[in-house]
């Protein structure tokens, strides 16, 4: 194990992170808020502790793939420490615990939240909250191989360990470039979407925030009410683009290349979609009447169903008030999430595909023992060791789940609620049922219960195996 | 598809229910009841469908893989139509669907009851409804390979779509014989149970329906407050029965030959006991308080978890009241089950520990891409073929767990109660929690969804795939 080199890259994650911090800053200094002074101490706490640890490494820079997972599985945890500084000097959030689990499920894009009261917070520390979506939404190892020469192959280690999905589109040969137009569309996108806000009457910091909560399929809100309260135009803004940030981003890179029959051959796409105007269509009908209207009712079913697949979790409706038909596609979707290569979390639709696939092709052999039957993804036939990882994931997950849901229910509280809470941190949505519900808030938690939820964004993040791979014994044995 | 053999076996199937309804047929005349003319007519109705049947397929016997698992899957289903007949035509069950759904509740050793008063029920029918626990526990196929004199090679494809768990453990070369071992301890190890349970105390009558109910892991019982009335003596004789038909039928068969060293080499077993030991002394803390002593804490807790993780279903105590952390131990044993090649249901402890090693495997591989990593079991590398079936089966149980949830859910009925009652089904288990609970019933469902859990309760006992085959289109293509 290559010590140094993940030291260095650590340094470099810490530093950026207080680069990051400097938006905030700048968002205090405009509204005059004297929480400037602890995002300037943040930095230095940052800078002092992060460029310290870019000088180490400097002599052998190999990386192979257990150093990928370790710097992966390190970095996400450091960030969420060190990103939860501002809220615990600042004293929006005193308990360190408390604003540990807010940054990871910031970072994580998660939008759980244990704030009861987000409208009290300065402005700054709500920017900084909703920024960490941002960052978090499209990767900080993406970022960091983007703009920093690290050894050139190696980096591809990080980049899978880190990106969501079951195989990393590498849209160009070299990784840095891929990394570079991946953040490229993502900026693009966000500005896009801004803008369409500001025209909807938000002022910049309305709509900067919800901008960064929607691309990064994060979901922390800077109302109580959620998003209840802005006009049908911003709902259906942000509707549109959670949407649009759940595609698989490959999907807008080909379109930019003018390759858009190859786009929409991508067989995720098509089905994600699909989902989506099922799961609209069934809810729709199921809680038409609760609206005053139809054009109504549809717009929160859109909204919702557009949140949770995405893994978003805004919420302009309390779901939890619909009918249990309604809630049960709500969960489901919970456990599906977005299209790999997107910012959403969940397992990702191609993952639920090339499973059902494989139960169709079991199903054939057990009739057909002596036929040769293959996989196929996007027209092509799928590796042995792609099928396995996939199969493997899903039993991971599983025995992940099943082992917080065990952990927080010493708390004692309804099983709904455990279960819930479980699925939306597991798979970064943000609001559960019961006690999590959209109009609810994870403050009640014991301290165990909120690390180990805390532990599983992240998990649920990196998708797993980092994580796991940081915790193996076999991973530090000499 | 040769659909001669399939009208040949099922008529095979059809007769021996019938010499199955002379059992309870033989209680009614004991204890003079009406209904005997009931069973008389029952088991005319058996045989003149039955015997027709047999005559087919007497020129073709060929069976296939796809034949086996069709034979199979439809045998469950009118096992379960034909059993409904005592329930309906005596008026014990008025409703066709109440009466389908508690016979298949029967023959798959669910135990899930539509019924709110069981005492007023006459004692025949009682004896037939536990009767069809024993019946189904080792399975109707094995018993007619064992006694019939079908053409030998191809029963196996019968036997192997019948049994549970990941491999079927052929004991001898000849599947005929294996049958007839397996039966005979079955057979011995249930008079066993009901000398005990004689001596305890109880009558012939209670004896053997209880005896019938714990050796199948079935779980009716024959009073409305289920085992709670019963001697401590009678409890703990049961809770150490429902443990030891949890057991791998093979251990038994091992330690009949004397190999007794080989007996304590099998994993599964050892397994088994760890998770029953663990959850016996995690629930015990938990609850201890709620009982008025310590033993008495241990004496329900011990046979709580002997009767879920079994599957039986058997209840002293009303569970749903424990704390969270018990209730959710319940629930993941649920999930689990007993031993492959036991009379129990659920997943099975084998499947589980292999996918456990497959993700240790897998962590393995991530870390040293290059080493070949193997599963082992029981001392011996798993094929390939051995992990893709047993990973499909997992996640084909939580996909059709997830249909069940949903179509369920359309009653709208509390998450915990849907949740649970799809888990009691479709891993056999009869009580989940909530409205479905340790003292409830599954009465007040809808007939839909009675329906789609009768047919959960058969997927799970079939182990889902003779199911799927026999829906597949695939399956009845020329």
């Amino acid at each position: 194990m290559n010590l140094r080199i993940i030291a260095h890259v650590l340094g470099w994650v810490i530093n950026i992170e207080a680069v990051c911090m400097l938006l905030p800053l700048i968002c205090a200094i405009c509204y005059n808020e004297p929480v400037k002074w602890v995002f300037v101490l943040c930095i230095l706490i940052c800078l002092l502790i992060g460029i310290p640890l870019t000088k180490t490494g400097k002599k052998n820079r190999s990386m192979f793939a257990k150093e990928g997972f370790v710097i992966v599985a390190l970095s996400w945890i450091v960030l969420s420490i060190f990103g939860a500084l501002p809220f615990v000097l600042s004293g929006s959030i005193p308990n360190f615990i408390d604003a540990l689990f807010e940054t990871a499920s910031g970072f994580t894009t998660t939008g759980a939240s244990i704030l009861t009261d987000v409208e009290i917070l300065p402005k700054s520390i709500l920017f900084w909250r909703s920024f960490t979506h941002w960052i978090g939404g499209m990767g900080v190892i993406v970022f960091l191989v983007a703009i920093l020469p690290l050894s050139g192959g190696n980096n591809f280690h990080m980049i899978k360990a880190e990106s969501p999905g079951h195989s990393v589109s590498k849209l160009v040969p070299r990784v840095r470039t891929t990394a570079k137009i991946l953040y490229g569309i993502y900026l693009l996108m966000t500005l896009i979407e801004m803008l369409l806000l500001l025209l909807g009457g938000l002022d910049i910091f309305e709509a900067s925030t919800l901008a960064f909560g929607t691309a990064g399929t994060g979901g922390f809100a800077i109302k109580n009410s959620g998003l209840a309260d802005y006009s049908s135009y911003i709902q259906v803004v942000i509707t549109i683009f959670m949407i649009l940030f759940g595609i698989d981003f490959t999907f807008y890179y080909l379109i930019l290349m003018k390759k858009v029959k190859s786009a929409f051959k991508l067989e995720e796409v098509w089905v994600y979609f699909g989902i989506i105007l099922a799961s609209i269509s069934l809810i729709f009908f199921n809680v038409r009447e609760m609206f005053p209207s139809a054009p109504d009712a549809l717009k929160h079913t859109a909204f919702q169903v557009g949140s949770i697949i995405t893994t978003t979790g805004y919420g302009t409706t309390d779901f939890d008030l619909w009918p249990q038909f309604s809630k049960t596609i709500i969960v489901l979707l919970m456990f599906c999430g977005a299209c790999a290569g997107s910012t959403g979390g969940g397992m990702k639709v191609s993952r639920i595909m090339i499973l059902f696939k494989s139960i169709v092709k079991e199903i054939k052999i057990l009739t057909h023992p002596k036929s040769e039957i293959k996989v196929r993804f996007n027209s092509r036939v799928l590796e042995h060791e792609t099928l396995r990882g996939i199969n493997v994931y899903f039993v991971a997950y599983m025995f992940i789940f099943v082992a917080v849901l065990l952990i927080i229910s010493l708390d004692n509280y309804d099983f709904t609620t455990n279960f819930t809470a479980v699925t939306a941190t597991l798979s970064n949505i943000g609001p559960g049922l019961s006690r999590v519900g959209p109009t609810c808030n994870f403050s009640f938690f014991s301290p165990l219960s909120k690390v180990v939820l805390t532990l599983a964004m992240i998990i649920g993040r990196l998708e797993i195996f980092p994580i796991l791979v940081l915790f193996s014994r076999n991973t530090w044995k000499k």
